[in-house]
């Protein structure tokens, strides 16, 4: 066992969904330690965030600001080492970029930016920090989508043709941003979420999934993104015909009106030689299909399984895991990869096998060319 | 029991995968009586298949002309009543014409014809004909896609908004008519298959299931229609984004290639208040999702259906019914119907709820739009 | 094709279930025309039935003892051939030696008899006569339960260690005896019923299931069977310990009291190598697993599967067949074995892999040690 | 957030797989901090667990006795509270009692102890202690598993008639224990796992799941406990026929010699006027079937659920849970029952609502029940 990091939040104070998962996924391996925060942009909602944490009165902070500033200023040995912002799309900019210049490791919510150009500019900022960066596309770290993408790349499906990926999800199938409800709240004002609405909060992990799975990257999609609930200001349904850098082609769909959904994020592709299928309600399942034997379900915590797997898995086969052990596989990865280098040592690919700032930038270029497409009406390409 | 239909075919020869199931489909429930046959152009072949059939040998005839010419000679008592057509697509819009004009009720294969034009000619047609026309979009025969359709129609899921159907097949994911195979060789034919390859084949099945499902128009659509096996002369892949007449969206995905997928059509519908989803694999449940309260799973042959699905079984619930048993719901739906008019009664409106000329027509205006679509890279109105 | 086989009922008129299921399986593939009925021991609902089925007059018997008489009286090329008997199980013995003795194939319905006198008796008479004799275990006639048989005999799991079968129904959680509900009324009348109720009706397919796909014979068992509902005169649920020939242990249930249970007959077993299972429910699926390697999903339709699984099969993968096929199954064999026998053929093993009168004498040993476990608290050996 | 609770471990030192689940499971929730150790009998291997694990080196100690007198002698403030015991069987009772003697609280594996007299001393002392105790039977930590108990409770389903509990797995399927590997070495010695082998060891499981979820209590069984593999000393397998007080009946099942089978605990409950099943495989879902309405799906993380179902979620329908958490769920209900104590706050039903040493008691019973029916082949009474 190494030793814990020292990390502090930006964001993730009172009824913030995320916060609360992401102390969850970096307590759950024993690799951090919440040393500070600056919990909300509203000073006393944020000291009580700390209290009801434990922390130390005086590494509660006002304001993201503060945070890293004043954690800059403490001893090596004392300060925070990773930064974790969990705050809306409109505040990951900001603090990402001053948190690395402060010398900061940094992990941050998706979407990256609140807009494309911000992303840009972050990701050029991450490339030539020294710092880690990691941008939480939890569904990358669940044990079997790994298995799968590994799958792909060993040929074992041949040259990849169709991908289908779909996100369907039904919380927002109402209008309530009209109560105040702090998650639709936020995520349905353009001033804060960005471009994109359901497009930006889950269209970009459909597509991440898409491109981490099948190891290709889209080239050009042709959306129809729509505004369903009436009232509402951004966008909360897409869908989208898209084409890959090999030529595969295949579909994308993200929706928060689909009520009655609650998470399945899923994902099938098809090669020359077989296909495979994973979706998130049945996460520990990975089922393979061939044109001329027995389909087959591959599962975690086997024997059989590639090491990227193995090392994402805790529990022996049938002792389910679930999104919790996915988004701490994501922290854990992270961990071991500032180890490995704190230690002079190369991250093994394993640990480095974390979204980052590439992706975090892809997935704003994709929010981008839906919005662009489906306003058009056309097909567009994606440049960086 | 009423007294049994004499039903003539054309087509359905040996080989052809299509003609025994109809055989065993419309042999089911006894309402008819196989007693001519053309069954291939071929008259070696036809006869040898009405002998194997055994059909008195002046009842098999070499070629669907001399058959309908014929039969309609034949005394009103003797003569066959019903032609059931299971020919190439090049080969539905003469013999369904000919047997129309010659006092014949008609079924047909899908998709209706070989070109939008005998589409539109056969739809009036059949309008201006006092005979039956059916085409056999056999997945609206399960019970559990009734229910669907009547949940729907009840307004239990509300206004409805989204719309997603899919039909995944594998069997052509290689250059199978490199093999003559004979399903392969004139599917894949554009001469005798139409416009579309995979899009009629399979995709007008989706489409069909869209419309009757959610009782909504499709109005407009964008496609990527792909041929995506080397040395294939016609689409055997493709994919649209829908959007329908009341203002609902969604995605229809039809595929050939998709190594390894064996026949699973599905659909998933979202309304404002839940939606529901149907899958052939699991052909005998009807899944219901809501955004407050349990899922429910609704089961064919259980005592809580609509009229409609119950017309449409023969077993007890837990005895599972399956892909012939939808098929023969066709047949006994369109018998029902004939023998009703016979005796002077009003079909009712359970047994006259099977896809006729307007479905096929609709059909065959979808093909011609998938690939103009697909071909000009841009959204396309449907005009009939 | 073949020429039919001319075929009459005992039974199955009016209000039986099992009637119209029979006639459906046995004019699912052509083999059979249904010629004369002793459908009620009532004459007139007896004629009534057979003006429903269109059958002529002078076929149709007031009783089972005119029919086989009358029937036997008739030119060889014109009376029924086979007999198939679907009465209660008190009316199974005397029409099927009645029926032998006067030369006719015999299919009967299970439990074989009303009691396992008449079962040795006729399990004698059977072995003495030239004709063919069939027990109606539907479920081994489908074809993924076929291959899970083929499977094992191939020694694909190793020696068999434990054989788990159970068949669950709700459809008697009340006393639906009350209501003089047909189905209700005779299987829970001891007089009718025989010596088992839920264990005769339901407990012998169990049984029957779990010898068949095992290959190995139960040779004790130690039993709980109950008579749950208030004011029922026969059991309605049980269960059993197995042990097995070959040392294999296991359990049995079956009840018919498990409300909201539909008829999901299933069975898992497992050798020294892996394991396998099979539930009606998704009855086109045969799931093997494997203690080193990813489990796997067995298709019926598809071209790896045996001889005995491909040849009980009519569509290709991916269009799933039911309950109704299988019971063809059941009588596409039987009429194979005789004609092959006709023509002076062996009948191919593929077609004689149906149950006969030594499962049906197996199926009341197992009912009365059922029983007789229970009353005596203790294991009880299996003798015939 | 209340302070957190110092915990010690005893066991769980390297190769011990349930020690780093225990760990995983108190961390998650953050109401625990690892304190101290006695992890293995092997003074040497315990120091190392205990620095791999960060702890201060004085608080890691050569044996269990050591640790509970050395933590005694402690501050308050300083030493552990609660004391979680995760040794082989044998190495149970002693500590157990100690432990509570010297004034911790108590965590232990199941089963309780290595024989039903220790459980019965063991249960006395914890009655008569003021200290909490719980035995990690974990799949009662599962929110829907809570949930189907509520439901029972609340008499949805009527009064109960079946239960069927099973729990299938396959490692040990081949003679492990040769390879000396360690979790086999210990669980088939009878010298340290006690009179039952998987009897012990999940059958105790599977009882527990059974009377949790019914709210039933066995009063007898008859047993068929089987060693299977060759050269085993103890059970790897076993099934019996229950009854319970109230007069329902059902079975159990449990067995390691399943091969291929993971570790897929169900249980499957019906009463007068539904059923229900839970499995862990899917354990986010409970199944409700009933006899006239459609079948329900009822999901963890929904709006709809009990407070029991609620308090023991952690994320939002649709982002699975699993075994960590369920397990996590005990340890942190157990944490909150001692810190409301602690308050002076009766601590509230939903936080008491883990198994305890009457579970346990119960379990060893069952245990002696079964080796002895098994044995004596007649049905066995419990008493305790």
């Amino acid at each position: 066992m190494h030793r814990k990091l020292r990390i502090a939040m930006i964001g993730g104070g009172k009824g913030a969904f995320i916060g609360s998962i992401h102390r969850l996924a970096f307590s759950m391996d024993g690799h951090y330690e919440l040393v500070a925060g600056a919990f909300s942009a509203d000073p006393i909602v944020s000291q009580n965030a700390g209290e009801e944490l434990q922390l130390s009165r005086d590494r509660v902070y006002p304001s993201f600001h503060t945070l890293i500033h004043q954690e800059a200023l403490l001893p090596t040995a004392v300060r925070a080492e990773v930064i974790c912002i969990v705050t809306p799309n409109h505040v990951h900019y900001e603090p990402a970029v001053l948190a690395l210049d402060a010398g900061f490791h940094v992990i941050l919510e998706k979407p990256m930016t609140f807009s494309l150009g911000e992303a840009r500019s972050l990701h050029k900022k991450v490339l030539a920090s020294d710092r880690f960066f990691m941008l939480c596309h939890t569904y990358t770290g669940y044990p079997m989508v790994k298995q799968a993408r590994q799958l792909i790349q060993a040929g074992l499906l041949g040259e990849i043709r169709k991908v289908f990926v779909e996100y369907p999800q039904g919380w927002l199938h109402t209008y309530l941003e009209g109560s105040k409800q702090k998650q639709a709240d936020w995520r349905t004002d353009p001033n804060r979420s960005g471009l994109g609405g359901a497009m930006g909060d889950i269209g970009t992990h459909a597509f991440n999934l898409a491109e981490y799975v099948s190891g290709l990257q889209v080239s050009r999609l042709c959306a129809a993104v729509n505004t369903i609930v009436t009232g509402r200001k951004i966008d909360d349904d897409g869908a989208a015909l898209l084409q890959f850098n090999n030529g595969a082609t295949g579909v994308l769909m993200a929706t928060q009106v689909a009520a009655g959904a609650e998470n399945n994020i899923s994902i099938r592709i098809y090669g020359e030689k077989g296909g495979l299928s994973w979706k998130q309600e049945d996460n520990n399942s990975l089922q393979i299909v061939w044109p001329d034997r027995p389909a087959e379900c591959w599962r975690a915590g086997t024997g059989y399984l590639s090491e990227y797997a193995t090392h994402n898995s805790r529990t022996p086969a049938g002792h389910p895991e679930g999104y919790l052990e996915a988004f701490a596989n994501l922290y854990r990865n992270f961990a071991l990869a500032i180890l490995a280098k704190e230690n002079d040592a190369l991250p093994s690919a394993v640990c480095t096998d974390f979204p980052g700032s590439k992706e975090g930038l892809r997935g704003m270029v994709f929010v981008e060319a839906m919005i662009k497409s489906s306003q058009q009406q056309t097909w567009v390409e994606f440049t960086h």
